[in-house]
């Protein structure tokens, strides 16, 4: 490309709440810079909303502004399509359509991505253009493109993620502060950290679309939403938190998505990682994807996994990646999806964390153990405190066979010595 | 690209080292993997090395062996050139041949990138081809291409990083361990992570190189070597990371480039930053690379700097963009260049720690402190400790200009008061 070439590209904006006018004041504020740097001239020439006279927090020329999504999407003067609808419908007529008629799309959509990934990949082929969505997972973290590029020839063995920001906020108060999880998400809702309805966010929904994404980029298979096993953070108290400071560890809630011999394991579950182990130290609302590859080794990348200004970040690279291609007639690909069978979570192997209060009388710590060792799960620390006629175990294991972690508790749960069984929680990343 | 494509692509690789062995058997390796995944062969079709008895850590068949660099540069039947020699001479002609002949380079030399990146990138620009060196900085961390692609929209602020891995593990010792910088650097050369001589790492030139790359993609400005203002850390003593842990800090070697007004900022200087800051628990060799911009916020990137494989692994990542491209016909441009201007260290702004062993004597700390006050530079905190006759004193300085920050200093040592000055270090990341 010599630098005397000048390209335009027309952009039609679907949407215009957060992400949308984020974008589009971003994409105003950098064209200059832009256009000197790459020589693209980007032009935002339609905005569809559904409702043309709501106020917003940018200003747009009426002319631009049109109510017909579809329409826009058809126009032969859009060049490209930026989705900031979200949801899966209308977003995915709306970006099919896009597709097969041959206009690249960027898109946030996570959801979206998720769940029709392979229908989406499929329709960008048979347009030959570019699906690109760097901003549908950790926000403004470059994890698409790192995995889909700069590690695209590395056998990655395993990828972690703290993907979801409303989470890692409550887990790092409930660390940092020692308070209760109900307390922290009362406060999290106060500071508009979390939803009134925060299930998507604490039952790790959203980390699990963001699961199966990492799986499709990272492993090349044909993955979606319900591949991932999935728990939340609702069930960790503050005594799981303070036994895991004292162990010298941290939990956090991880997408984890590894090679499993022949097969992916693809789960979002609470962890708890050492201290000394890059994630522990992901703090508040921040993102991060740590990635092992057996050539790389470790690679992290860390950052702001959601609002207005960074996911705007995020897609405005990814339009000026897609303005490149347009201009020289090339497409970024995704790559060929294999179907590697995803494994259960019943195969995992994994060290635990667990507790119970059982009565305290002599014997019950033998059965207890017993109860371990019949299903072939070997403990590697105990620690035992009492609490009046209860007495309080914790127990981390080595690492064992999910399945045999499983029968156990509900083994120890038929034992009328066990009062009460705390959340099983993976340990992680020694 | 359609599936059923498929595309051979054949590399001609310069030397034979660490680097290019590690280089040569990963690609055996995952040659099939990628073929699967991206339709295209990749395939080494000649190794130049100086001598071609010498043993290596992978066999070559000798059909493929040459000592004659040049010949395979120029041979017709090799689509692109993976250079592993390091060096200003002979790969700076190489390279330079190999680029104004059309040929595509995939280098992780940064010295050569460093001093003659105007030149590569102006002969990738006359070939149309190209020029790719993720590995130069940073080894597998993948800022080239986050810089380059992901973050070409984004207005970034300031770029610091860990770019050094053998300082960064004698500073992590230091830390950790109490240890003197002469006890630990001797025990850095015994396990190989520090050179014989090491002064290309304790004096910041090799992060210096990385600062002027990180310049050019960060900002698009054609910097060099020569622009950066460069500091060590032979004289960062055990009492210097006492002090900062102290104030929950740590002292970490910063390669900083920043936004000073109209102009560009590169240095390199050990730095105080605070415990919570991401790139604190960058420990032992890592390398870590933290981004702040306007509508990103903070980005951190984080892996292994250097070593056979992850360098390996960054130049394969590298190579298949490449492969793409020509598969496509299509080029990968570094942008334009600007000669925004660079600003002196005098002009920097900072907060500083100074340590001083003064003379224990009433009015001896209403001298020092009237010095600073007089070149305006306010003090945010003192902290005093008598030694029999002598007082050791410790600033924090408020953030003040360098050049009054010197000027205070220079001053200090007319005092016949003052014993003793120790390391300026500067505190960023508050």
């Amino acid at each position: 490309m010599s630098s005397n070439d000048h390209f335009t590209v027309r952009i039609g904006v679907l949407g215009c709440g957060t992400v949308g006018s984020s974008f589009i004041s971003i994409l105003r504020k950098e064209a200059e810079q832009i256009s000197n740097r790459t020589g693209i001239s980007l032009e935002i020439i339609g905005v569809a909303v559904k409702n043309r006279k709501l106020a917003r927090p940018v200003e747009i020329d009426s002319e631009i502004l049109t109510s017909d999504a579809a329409a826009l999407v058809a126009d032969p003067m859009v060049d490209v399509i930026v989705e900031t609808i979200g949801g899966l419908n209308p977003a995915r007529q709306l970006v099919l359509d896009a597709l097969r008629n041959g206009k690249p799309v960027i898109t946030a959509n996570k959801e979206l991505v998720a769940t029709y990934g392979k229908e989406l990949f499929d329709a960008a082929a048979e347009g030959n253009v570019d699906l690109m969505f760097e901003a549908a997972v950790a926000g403004a973290v470059p994890l698409i493109r790192v995995l889909n590029e700069s590690l695209i020839g590395e056998r990655i063995t395993r990828v972690m993620g703290i993907v979801n920001g409303t989470t890692n906020f409550i887990l790092t108060k409930m660390t940092e502060d020692g308070a209760n999880y109900s307390d922290v998400l009362a406060e999290a809702q106060a500071l508009g950290f979390a939803e009134a309805d925060p299930t998507a966010d604490v039952d790790g929904h959203d980390a699990g679309a963001k699961a199966a994404i990492i799986a499709m980029m990272a492993f090349g298979v044909n993955a979606a939403v319900s591949d991932v096993y999935r728990e939340g953070i609702s069930n960790i108290s503050a005594d799981d938190i303070a036994a895991a400071k004292q162990m010298g560890h941290v939990i956090k809630l991880l997408a984890v998505v590894e090679r499993d011999g022949e097969k992916i394991g693809i789960r979002v579950h609470p962890a708890m990682i050492p201290n000394t182990h890059p994630l522990a130290s992901v703090r508040d609302s921040f993102n991060a994807v740590f990635v092992e590859g057996e050539a790389v080794d470790e690679v992290m990348l860390y950052g702001r996994g959601a609002g207005g200004k960074p996911t705007a970040s995020a897609m405005l690279g990814d339009l000026i990646a897609t303005a490149r291609n347009l201009q020289q007639g090339s497409v970024s690909s995704v790559g060929r999806l294999s179907s590697l069978p995803i494994s259960s979570i019943e195969e995992m192997i994994s060290a635990y964390y667990l507790q119970l209060d059982v009565n305290d009388a002599p014997g019950v710590l033998a059965l207890v153990a017993g109860i371990f060792g019949e299903n072939g799960v070997s403990i590697r620390s105990m620690d035992q405190e009492g609490k009046e006629s209860t007495a309080h175990l914790v127990f981390i294991t080595h690492k064992a066979r999910e399945a045999d972690m499983q029968k156990t508790i509900k083994e120890l749960r038929k034992l009328e010595e066990v009062r009460d069984i705390g959340a099983l929680i993976r340990v992680v990343g020694d």
